[in-house]
């Protein structure tokens, strides 16, 4: 951490603030300049608040030099982090994987219909929710576990992995028997007693970004389920909040190279809720694998207009087609395939 | 709903259309310009998402015109919602409530000095965390079990009533012997999950707006505890994200009469979050109350410097006596008192 | 434009919006539905202000239909607007048109070696700023009038077209001799002196996204481009400011789709100021092209680390090189390919 | 300005670091931990660019110590700057300064009348747009050279101060015998060709704060115009663009006192656009002084739904003299009083 003090600070400022640092196991180094004295303090505490030093008396701005996060940073694997699932799927190598799906689990006759075109399009997962996090009380909540066993089942028979969103500490267990991978949605990122219980189970997670989450966060959330020992993590960029109100969100495609750069967890894009809208999802997802990504989460439902929930950005099953169609001449390109 | 179709649309194209909003449970009115038509639906159907009919063929636009939330709107309750605690404080009429004190229980002696300082001060609650939401899994987690005892026992002694953050279902039960109100952090304002079983609570909640959290959403998450039945329920606005970084957050003090005019529930500022610099919280505290606000929620540490969290934007005690000071002579200008 | 009227508007007050959509110039079809009244204005009267509908006694909300921009709309050019420059190179049509150089004209020598080295990778303009837009007024400012001349001569000798940034109505007439396109940066989005000046030039112009300005915006800016009457106008997205500071801006991949069906103008991606940092602006490079962009404009620096601005961002020649390599292969996969 | 080294930064990439500081002038300390190295460079180049630090090779990160603006800073006139005006009232001192009036001059009829109102409610200057930034080419553009001459007459005529928008360099000699102050639009706030050409000015100027501008961009335009050697010159927060929809704009109150603790500028506030809608701009105003502003600057008009711009958020004249007797109230709570 760094102390910049202001030009005019007293001695006594300066000795308050390297008392303080000193206390928190920094050792510091002090540099004067004609006119500023500036605090270096190396070493590595295992807790401070750099925000506590901006507001000493003298203290001009104060600086955390370290990254806050050890575990997800790319240094601590820096050949990155390979995620195997039980039938061999491999997400962090050089396949680009596809996870496709409605947005939720409405039927058997529905999740079956979605689980056949998802595979016959070459997706290597299948997505459906069965607990969902609608905004209103009174939107359709998922078909719960009913919906967990209907995935489970049409995943068998269509050789798919399952992927699905788990939204409280009560579910994790109940889930487990039936799904290949949780799904921490974005309005759960930081929502630290579920991501904690996440890092004790050992089965691959998704953790999707929040809504106005910065990288910093989102690997800081990474931290709390690497922390508890599971290293199946994937990461998701899936929009930001901003001004704009054509899109539902604005996905930050950037978010993409600049995970793969900062750690070692596989990063995919979901240009569904990015864009949240249909015809914009396949130029999104071209632009996501351009920019990078390990594999992309997309909502396809066999009927979009009956859709009960996200039925504006749910690919026809024959836009997926054609989507996976480009994306296996775009991949070769930047050193990739699909999987 | 409305739906405005393109210039162009096909008679087949608006046909289309029209079934669907009778399927949804509308009466259509059909309006036919000279270029334009437009669909108004009139009706309350239970669920329906404006976003399917914007992607329908020929469609240009589509706007929901009834609020998506009922008990949460001003008009199921004009008159304005009072909440009435234990020991006779009201919260929502023209009695201004301050609630102050650390951002965690830290000790018996740092709770207990605080709550002498926030009583001495004028504030009716006693604030402090003993379940804290950390974004690092390496900083302080708070006290537990522990730190609500000393919460309870100092209030108690002080005469103040408790209000703590509860972060996870199977903490509700353990907290509810301790504590007056239950305080739902920013990051959970949309954990659905958490919200319906403080529903089925009776005992009040204070539920903050989340870090990106629209004036909507607040109130769809208000409607979710409220659909339980629990109707003592508080609001309260801390500070939004922005692309402003001297500011921790961006304190949106126009939430403060937004908030008033569209809903019954009692609406408090947290200038603390809302700037996160301790000599700016004075300023927004007063400019909230002078925005019409019906309570304050402020930390403050007998020695700030030593704080284990949020140290850089408490308050001294000395610093909160004289903003209630303050307070008592504003408040009478906007036709409130303070409590 | 759509009024809906409030549960209990009295009649009185449903009178008096329609007496003032009247007065606008609407033809007003009422619809009453069981509590509200929706009041359906068509017809397309020059002025007026959605906004003042909102805030009239009894209204609940108001809704503008019709689009506010008329001749930027793909409607009114549904073939989309093609660009041809004096040397024959086309933006608008199925080549992708890329813009390199440095962000400032430093010198002769400079310029010249960013000159050949653009035209050997592949570019067909060559950008450079003798006009700096500085946030602060101690940085370099450009090297005006002489800055224009060795774009002018450099270009020439290397075979490139000039495109460079106009800052002030009175440069405008300095500037036609010698260049190709006007840029006009996001700082001057809304500079409508300026946009109104440029429409009467019979020259083509580049318009940047505002670094807050949302796709309405942008469409309406460029609506006073071209009614002025100058239809050579093309659309660049080159990021928004948002809550994330790891990047410099977030670039709006999505804008380039959005942008590339509400309007016929071309519309450019601009990766270097959209990310900020050398070694992101390959992939987004990557990123905008598969999401359908005419053209790129991106920064190049024959020596970054001695630029006197934006060197953090420039690609060194070689990036610059091996990032149009792997756009040709890229391409063609969205039906395009690099001219 | 810092550079801090990775951990595996190379003596090689350490030199060359400190080579490059060094060529900008500053001389370098260098702190080396047990893993990390840190540089501190101390002195004050007048020219260096922080992001082509952080993209050296090895370099971690690099903060950049010194405010980029010297003169805009309260250290550079720490008593605070004042403003007198011809007829005695002075901006900046323990008077808190109203002007209001409509957003555009429309008529002689109408800008008398508002002018009478204004003065009849204690307000000091008369607004009033005579050349209007509108964001659609089909909007009403202004008066012109006529609405100038109309606002001084008025002003005259009731003893009033006139300040009125410049949107071009052009019309500072045309406005310059009307006028009192110039008002800089926050469309025009990084207009540097303007805002340097101000500065050249002798007549106080008002800035506003951009609608995505940070606050330290405030102080660097506001930079431009005291280098030119204008020091009469006062900031203005009208709301900053963020993802809330309800209101206009998000009124960033804490701009106010964050700018009143960086400059010695008068810092004032315009709730009129800061949210955009009229009943809540009283408690928005009340919120401004609360917090520290020097002033307000407000939109009235005598009948708003005639209003030719802005009629929703203008305040009815009734509303206008009824919110300055609650700020005459308010004001000496914070130790102000209403000029």
């Amino acid at each position: 951490m760094i102390v910049a003090m202001q030009d005019h600070a007293t001695e006594e400022n300066i000795q308050h603030v390297i008392e303080r640092m000193v206390e928190l196991g920094f050792n510091v180094h002090r540099t004067t300049g004609e006119i500023q004295t500036i605090l270096a303090g190396v070493g590595t505490p295992s807790h401070f608040d750099v925000n506590e030093f901006k507001v000493l008396t003298g203290v001009q701005d104060a600086y955390r030099i370290s990254s806050p996060y050890k575990l997800a940073g790319r240094g601590f694997r820096p050949e990155g982090t390979k995620i195997t699932f039980p039938n061999g799927v491999v997400v962090g190598n050089e396949e680009v994987v596809v996870m496709a799906g409605p947005c939720s689990v409405e039927s058997r006759a529905q999740i079956l219909d979605s689980a056949k075109k998802v595979k016959a399009a070459g997706a290597k997962f299948l997505r459906g929710g069965a607990f969902k996090p609608r905004s209103s009380p009174y939107s359709f909540q998922g078909m719960g576990l009913e919906g967990l066993k209907l995935l489970r089942e049409v995943a068998d028979e269509t050789g798919l992995l399952v992927i699905t969103e788990v939204m409280e500490i009560s579910q994790i267990e109940v889930m487990l028997p039936y799904i290949d991978c949780f799904q921490i949605g974005a309005r759960n990122m930081q929502n630290f007693n579920l991501l904690r219980e996440l890092g004790h189970v050992r089965k691959p997670c998704l953790l999707k970004r929040g809504i106005a989450a910065t990288i910093e966060e989102v690997l800081l959330s990474a931290e709390y389920i690497l922390s508890g020992g599971n290293y199946d993590l994937m990461l998701c960029e899936r929009g930001v909040r901003t001004f704009e109100t054509y899109t539902r969100n604005t996905m930050d495609i950037s978010a993409i190279p600049v995970l793969k750069k900062l750690t070692h967890l596989p990063v995919l894009g979901d240009p569904s809720h990015g864009v949240g809208i249909r015809d914009l999802v396949p130029p999104m997802a071209l632009a996501a694998v351009a920019a990078g990504a390990d594999g992309l989460l997309m909502e396809m439902h066999p009927d979009p207009e009956k859709a009960m929930s996200d039925g504006a950005q749910s690919l026809y099953p024959e836009q997926l087609e054609k989507l996976m169609a480009q994306l296996r001449k775009l991949a070769p390109v930047v050193g990739r395939k699909i999987a």
